[in-house]
């Protein structure tokens, strides 16, 4: 994996059923991507001055294999995947610490536009970096 | 459709691009399957003590079509898709007020599980429910 | 009143004690708010370009006071509290439909500051605006 | 301070004008202080079975001192406050690390109560836990 986050799911995870909630993975799966992006010199905020592009979220999917519970420690696991034209996937998975289940797995798929929203071809440079990336 | 409802996009919706924060659909699309189950008699923390079984979502995936804006207003529509032997499927569409625009989709699909979390088949009685409202 | 919104509590407003977990309300007072500032013609997003000061929020505070419930319908109240020399409060009063019980009440202090984020005096023209609402 | 946790702002905690939602303090100081108790021994969701009472939240407050921002790292710091008869506050310190300013910090008031949701007195031996908390 490139990057990954431990946390211990808590009450905001969680609902009145006692296990997570299930829009709770969302908004980890892109901190721990803005972060990636942010260590490795991708200001999101900064790129379209920057680079002249940036990207945007075109779908997003999850399933839930295993009911996490409140208290839970998951890693949450970050890896590139699929490359397109204008286009790339990243691929995440939520593993419970105390047994390696994959509790869930997701996959956000990313465009990359220019200033107007249009799509635009990866650029050599970036393609280069993502497919170092997805090698990893 | 079966049952919507229509919110003017806020600060918490949208991200410092200024557009739609990808996961801010999934907590509105819970709330509205959440209380349109509710007025149809199927409370979700009431319904293993009631029928034996209850929901869980298994898998759920969002398209991102239009960049949505602060202050927008957007419709939030529930459909009922497909019917499986144990699961069926929720269709939203996110369309935005003023141009009548399909902003996003999303489909969430939910097991019928048993006290044991075990999937079973779907009742008859629930299973005429859901194609009552699939042919809505 | 000045403007409010009629909501069911839904999963992700509850935790595994089955009550409103805390932090639910925050979002919900922001998005009533900005609704009813947008409804009377100050949008926030534009308010330094066509006025010269935007608001920002210096504080906040909310007691709970009654343990809200899944499924419960709740009506969010707005109000405007005290006013100062460059700030004033927003009141929220979160109502029970059912029994008219008093849930929990809020209270947001915004302070007007121009394009460097520093305080300024609130002009003339908005004090009349608050003093109204205020008075209403 | 007894516990702490550093994270970098994402799109999920800051919004269109590109500072910290306000909002988003309060999911991460309850995920700080459930992992400081847990952590402890004090699993709040067996706290009634095992202890016979459990906390419940009957205030919160949070002042906004300096705008934190997208990609800005930031130290949550938990501390114990204040220590009543059936009460006790939780404080928390929100520092900015690349110059140590002091962004937010806010007190979080607990009830300890019974079954039926009636405060009780702070019983011994946890007293004596929170005072030594308190003194660290």
């Amino acid at each position: 994996m490139l990057h990954s986050d431990t946390r211990r799911l808590s009450y905001n995870d969680t609902d009145p059923a006692g296990i997570l909630y299930y829009a709770s993975w969302f908004p980890k799966m892109e901190a721990l991507l803005s972060d990636f992006l942010y260590r490795h010199g991708y200001r999101q905020d900064h790129s379209l001055s920057a680079r002249g592009w940036t990207t945007v979220t075109r779908a997003t999917e999850c399933e839930y294999l295993v009911a996490a519970k409140l208290f839970d420690e998951i890693r949450l696991e970050l890896r590139i995947g699929r490359i397109g034209a204008s286009s790339f996937q990243v691929a995440y998975r939520m593993v419970r610490l105390v047994d390696d289940a994959l509790v869930s797995r997701a996959v956000t798929t990313l465009v990359l536009v220019d200033a107007d929203q249009r799509a635009i071809r990866i650029p050599a440079d970036f393609r280069r970096q993502l497919e170092e990336w997805a090698a990893a």
